[in-house]
């Protein structure tokens, strides 16, 4: 998506030879006619899935899995952290490592929300080892709903989570994908 | 909002007496259409004052102030939580003390983000005792930014955080306040 590429050359924040920060526009202050744009092309690119549901994790998904869900008509819902096993049977459960925060979290969500007429949309800001995806599709398994697609705003291409994705066979969309970022230069794959 | 008293009627969950649980259509599923609702109200609440940021708290007001922020044209902007006065100068920072919880959790934004010239709509999902607003506002206040707006969706109308922040002269908006919860039965107010 050439819209978020260039936002992305003229804005991000380059740190090291691994790191774009986009919180100026993504995921701390939010742009909403770019998330609208976003939101227009995921609907653009799963439109052959029959979403009935998106699912997201908390706190930077939440905004663009809602403006995006306006173009499917379906609701959304967000996974929690911190919520453990112990808090009760009417959640599933499951467990996401940040390479980030080198820090395991507990993540849940209501049995209720999740179930097996489902056919799910995961939306995420980033993926770059995929662990909150894949958390995310844990969830759906236990609900026995179908992931119908995977739709990420920024892939950093040189990490495996995109790529071990589409060979287990999910259908993921990155809107831009990270090729590699040398001397402050980023390239698009 | 005649519409989102009705669904809290409907469908919201009681607990006890000063509890209703909205997380089946507000703030764990989200309805997307009700949310569009939600924004329009808003943006028709606080059309005078010439809004040019919507901020809110993480988690669940994300999802609200995105959608409302499309008609208001304007970016939003998300506190952190758990993050505290050691992450750097470059934060506004605070703390919220949860009764939900039963504790204290530091909030932060990046200075970049919020600023002098900023007229500031702060939009949650619940306000009670108006601990987060009140942290919200204490951001703005050391950024200097006007807080111009307070757009809440569910007020408990028998604890304090809404009338206190009207006395303090806050232009304070709740679109469903609940006056009373007995035997199960909801009064709005």
């Amino acid at each position: 998506m050439k819209l978020l590429e260039d936002r992305i050359r003229e804005e991000g924040e380059i740190i090291g030879d691994d790191i774009v920060k986009v919180d100026m526009f993504l995921n701390h202050r939010i742009d909403i006619e770019l998330l609208c744009e976003i939101g227009k092309e995921f609907r653009r690119l799963f439109a052959g899935e029959k979403i009935n549901k998106i699912l997201t994790i908390e706190a930077s998904g939440i905004g663009i899995a809602c403006v995006a869900a306006q173009y499917f008509n379906v609701p959304v819902v967000f996974a929690k952290k911190g919520v453990n096993r112990n808090v009760g049977t009417d959640l599933y459960t499951g467990e996401v490592f940040s390479f980030t925060k080198n820090q395991k979290t507990d993540i849940g969500i209501s049995k209720k929300y999740l179930t097996a007429e489902d056919r799910v949309l995961i939306i995420d800001d980033f993926i770059a080892n995929g662990e909150a995806v894949k958390g995310l599709i844990g969830l759906c398994d236990q609900a026995g709903a179908e992931v119908k697609g995977i739709g990420i705003c920024v892939e950093k291409g040189f990490q495996p989570g995109g790529k071990e994705l589409r060979e287990m066979g999910y259908h993921v969309e990155s809107l831009a994908i990270v090729k590699s970022i040398e001397n402050g230069v980023i390239t698009f794959g």
